[in-house]
């Protein structure tokens, strides 16, 4: 089948890939649409290790589901963590940190760069007709994003900074002003400041911003100056949530993490049911956010398209 | 007056310090008996830029109190952070926060290994007789071991692992052990091992823990190691305390914090008031970790004595 293989952060086109055997439980999906990630472009950086097809954000349709038979035709988007099931995360309602998981596309799993892909049954979220392709694909990014208010409790006083405008950065910026929050978001051009007053939310330079301080700060900049950035607007006292993954380590002066008390929250995937909701509903568009579609045999000049600064969702189509 | 004096990471005796004029609303303080803090060796070795007379832990007795004299004879212990009174941080209760603070003997302001320091009226928290000096110079740091708790709701079924035993961990060991929790202190040495288990507080060495994971850590190693071991003993969604302040900057993953959702949360100093009640009822007896007392004149041989590794609280009397 077609695929994007990913092997010593070589990233290439192949036709000679064959999907395995289905698991137990699992079905066969046709993958319809799948969005680039900055964990993608990060993982062909080298932020983790990973070798084999690429990819984790798509809407597709089952297309053997020996396990349930009637599942096949449905239309789906999929939770990409594959947990065991058994153990105390998976218990407690945290399988998403199950030490034994597999991750779509990013640990010990093939992705959704590919005509097909496979997932447990019950990670494939049936999505309703209502609910377009291209808006389908961002449920993924779109759950990660409401996972900050499923991990912290925002109050509607107080004063929130998000920096970063990019894929996820604008879906956080329209998750957040959906709950009505008191939102700036901190941009790096002119297109990103349009785009958010559009939506009806504030937007500044970082020249416009030199002097406040926040009580909440979103890092989903996706770069180690985002950090330093971030402890630089956040109050004492105050609470730093880092949505951004990517390769490599960051000097970080723990004690000011001290001094000033500060609290650092890690924010990842997030339930896909609520991301779902908001789709359904309307209340969030998130289409406005793509930019571009590449052929699947076009999948590397996608992956260019997407490295380049400031830039929207890029899909793959199949 | 005889301090001792810190300037360009040197520390001196001198005896031509003299002290200032009193300001408003504050005491002249005697000091009687103070201690050796890590923040007073980490500051020597150039943790934050501060010029003049160091020292934080202290009981004293007021010489003077214009504003006050009804409070001349009364022996107190000191909040140490100055506070403006008038800011978004007094106002809310977090004094130890405001930015125009100084800090005994840290920011701004000459401390307590002095024949005399000045503080705040309010500052100065009397002692009741039946403390002794010798417990009462443990307030500050007692003060902020318990503030652990003051900021995070522990429970009893959490596996809790302090890291580091040393002068504040074994405060913070105490304290968590009066409030009956799940505790492990990894140590280094065996005499840490010991005092520990005369306290009945399970306390291990690295060996004997190595696949182990806690739902949460505390990190008053003081070293920069202490937060990779920490992170490294951690389970994900697991918070991480950290309680030391050391010079330098660490290199830290902050994709591991995101992919584990860990919460990382800056805790320093406390409210004294708790660490009194403690100290007054005997449930809490910190003079076994009181190891030596060497008179003022001989304060540079009570640092190099005090920076010995595995060393209990060195004193300095008047």
């Amino acid at each position: 089948m077609r695929c994007l293989w990913l092997e010593n952060r070589e990233l290439r086109y192949r036709e000679d890939i064959e999907i395995g055997a289905l698991p137990d439980q699992e079905a066969l999906v046709k993958v319809n649409l799948a969005g680039i990630c900055q964990t993608d472009l990060e993982l062909v950086n080298g932020y983790y290790p990973f070798t084999g097809i690429i990819g984790h954000e798509f809407v597709g349709t089952i297309a053997s589901a020996p396990d349930s038979p009637e599942r096949v035709g449905q239309r789906v988007v999929g939770e990409i963590n594959a947990a065991c099931g058994n153990c105390q995360y998976c218990l407690k309602g945290h399988a998403r940190h199950c030490p034994d998981r597999t991750v779509l596309g990013i640990v010990d799993r093939n992705g959704a760069f590919a005509d097909f892909l496979t997932l447990p049954l019950k990670n494939l979220i049936p999505i309703p007709d209502q609910i377009s392709n291209e808006a389908a694909i961002f449920t993924e990014p779109l759950a990660a994003a409401l996972q900050i208010q499923a991990q912290v409790d925002l109050q509607a006083n107080d004063r929130i900074l998000l920096i970063g405008a990019g894929k996820l950065g604008m879906l956080i910026a329209m998750s957040l002003r959906q709950s009505d929050l008191n939102l700036t978001v901190l941009v790096r051009h002119q297109f990103q400041q349009k785009l958010l007053h559009n939506l009806g939310v504030q937007a500044e330079f970082q020249s416009n911003l030199t002097e406040e301080k926040f009580d909440i700060v979103i890092d989903a900049s996706g770069s180690r100056n985002g950090f330093e950035d971030s402890l630089h607007y956040l109050r004492p006292r105050g609470k730093l949530i880092l949505k951004s993954t990517y390769s490599g380590e960051t000097l970080v002066d723990l004690a000011h993490l001290v001094v000033d008390e500060i609290e650092i929250i890690g924010s990842r995937c997030g339930a896909f049911e609520p991301a779902i909701q908001l789709l359904l509903q309307n209340r969030i568009d998130p289409t406005v956010l793509l930019s571009e579609r590449f052929p699947i045999e076009e999948g590397l000049a996608a992956f260019a398209s997407a490295s380049l600064p400031g830039k929207w969702k890029v899909a793959i189509e199949f």
